[in-house]
């Protein structure tokens, strides 16, 4: 069949908007008709050509929700008509990954994921000359009608509006998984979390959810403010409006250091702020934030003799199929915000304007409607 | 009263064995014979002028055993003729530290401690001249008596051999406690110990106490291998006689990466080492070794946002009144050993030949016995 999709022809362009041709699922695939899909800055990581693993041409886009249109072989969790998110971090539930509790890295397509690959080795997608385009992050949400294997898909309730709920396939999830599944915040906790974009906010109102005494954000830019505060934000710290050291002035705010801190901003040198603003003893920093390829954390080793733990989480240490119902429900039932985060939506012909909007920090999330 | 001690006058120079006055213990405080003390790199650290933190001149020393022979006002927890073992991380059972089940940091005497006095802030130690002498780690186990604050004394039972339960005193329960409070080993773990020092032996014996199924030693002297092995170690890699990356080779030997991986070297490049080779997913990597000063780590953050844990660890974590007399029960029930690590033993007028005979390398731990 045919489908309209955003394809990235080459590092550092424009996606062009196009029909491409899509084979309908194999064994253990599923079909999906893509209704609204977030635009994340690790789309923009590989579209801009930063990422040393980006493979072109590729359908970009890992942060949708759509409908199951028809099922390969063999599948037995989904069936036609179903609503779903697509997860760029399967849920085999049978790898050594799966079977470990410490763990949501499922390992059971991940060559031919990166590969930009279906698990049998090949692409779904071809250009109308039939040419290959690859797959992405086994997602590929910029397309309208996708493939996905079926351990790389979670089903969710039907009363659930698409253009909101997409955001849980990587943001919502990310951040306030981070809080829930990673650092396992306890209620009373204070914490510190750096970067108020799309995914600080997340951990914010997982913060507030876990129960957190304290919740201060840490931004350079003094725009971030009233939005965290609405999700939580207790206190508000500007660097570039401190005097003296930013460790010192935050482990004073926090009487002593955060109980967990959050880097949200991909920046190394945040992430050692982080690190060092966690409590003597028994502080937990996490990473969530991707760093340009290349770049190194560091401290001294002393920080963590003293007691202190570096993580590190990727999409919020959830198990997709297991993990993404459950936040769509609280979503559904108030215990999460997601719609104020959707500060815009446009149509798959305006996508190249969400990754604008993204670049001049004027969106938190853009969304797609098909 | 006038003992006879070994006092480090001067950064850099070989400790002199003479008398000085010690005063008896003032409320709260008790004073103890020590019988028997261990000499631990920390001792070399502060001697040999290398640790910025370092006071003279002081009666250094931090690893023994004595009997309690005087208590001051006030001690409720200790009396005469009690068999003991110093604290140089106290106990006090009342801080937010002690309060909080994720550290063992007593933070009750922090300050005075660390600028070599007893908690009112003065010292009990002068020379004969009457110039006053700092305390050490607020222990000063290389003073035949000394003097000690009742929180940081761990109390014994009375069988047990004074010149080998000293050694309890650091680097057993850094070792075996690293393993046990810090990392919490799990029965059938895969586990690389970095270092097969005094506090190296200790881990893997920890190890083979926790039920680990693979216990793989790293060291760059072969010679450490034989006892490596005694204590439980069940593959041997010396990092010189490997073609390529250390990392990959060490993650191919457990099979993926290790469960828990610990360094006690103190070489900041191998604390980097320790933890990429920690499984994705959920490898922990602990740092016991103590780096120089200024020294740092550094690793990618992918390594963490992939799942490892960067931690590190004092004192193995070990909350020294309650879990020090436990150490000393296993000693005596023979579920750890000790004997084989006590390499040699000599009266303190040698103490100097002790710390030549740990720079050689040619003991694994050297006592002396008063
Ligand atoms: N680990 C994961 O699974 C995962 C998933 C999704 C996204 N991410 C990463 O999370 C990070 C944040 O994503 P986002 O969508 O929220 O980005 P964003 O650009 O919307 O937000 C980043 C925020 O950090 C602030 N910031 C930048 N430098 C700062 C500094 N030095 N000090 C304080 N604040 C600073 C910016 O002003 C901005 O508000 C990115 O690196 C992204 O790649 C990780
Ligand atoms: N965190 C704590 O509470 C605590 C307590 C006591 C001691 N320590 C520290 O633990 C560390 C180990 O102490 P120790 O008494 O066992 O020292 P040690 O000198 O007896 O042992 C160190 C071992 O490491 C080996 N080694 C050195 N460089 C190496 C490398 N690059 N690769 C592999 N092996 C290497 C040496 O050959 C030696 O066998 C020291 O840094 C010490 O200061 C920490």
């Amino acid at each position: 069949m045919k489908t309209r999709a955003a394809v990235a022809f080459e590092a550092g362009k424009p996606l062009e908007v196009t029909e491409v041709n899509l084979e309908g699922p194999k064994a253990g695939e599923v079909m999906v008709e893509i209704k609204a899909t977030g635009i994340c800055h690790t789309d923009e990581f590989t579209r801009s050509g930063a990422d040393p693993e980006g493979i072109f041409p590729a359908i970009l886009g890992h942060e949708g929700a759509g409908v199951v249109v028809e099922v390969g072989p063999g599948v037995k969790s989904l069936k036609k008509g179903d609503h779903v998110i697509p997860l760029y971090t399967p849920e085999c539930r049978e790898c050594d990954y799966c079977l470990n509790p410490k763990t949501n890295l499922c390992q059971a397509i991940r060559s031919t994921q990166g590969q930009g690959l279906m698990p049998d080795g090949t692409s779904r997608f071809t250009t109308l000359d039939g040419d290959p385009i690859k797959h992405y992050m086994g997602c590929s949400t910029f397309s309208n009608y996708t493939v996905l294997p079926e351990i790389a898909v979670a089903k969710v309730r039907e009363d659930a509006p698409f253009d909101k709920i997409c955001y849980i396939g990587c943001g919502v999830t990310t951040g306030i998984g981070a809080v829930i599944n990673t650092a396992k915040v306890e209620i009373g906790s204070r914490c510190v979390v750096f970067g108020l974009g799309g995914i600080g906010l997340n951990v914010i109102q997982g913060l507030r959810l876990a129960g957190a005494d304290q919740i201060v954000g840490v931004d350079l830019n003094p725009g971030k403010k009233a939005m965290a505060e609405k999700f939580g934000m207790t206190d508000f710290v500007n660097p570039s409006e401190i005097d003296g050291d930013l460790v010192a002035y935050l482990v004073n705010l926090t009487k002593g250091g955060a109980d967990y801190s959050f880097d949200a901003t991909g920046n190394v040198k945040v992430m050692r702020t982080a690190l060092e603003c966690a409590h003597k003893g028994w502080g937990e920093s996490v990473i969530i934030g991707v760093a340009p390829a290349g770049a190194e954390i560091a401290t001294r080793p002393f920080q963590l003799v003293t007691g202190r733990v570096w993580r590190g989480t990727a999409f919020g240490g959830a198990r997709g199929r297991t993990d993404v119902p459950k936040i769509v429900d609280w979503y559904m039932e108030g215990k999460i915000e997601i719609d104020p985060m959707i500060t815009h939506t446009m149509p798959l012909e305006q996508i190249n304007h969400g990754f604008d909007l993204m670049h001049e920090g004027k969106s938190i999330r853009a969304v797609v409607t098909y």
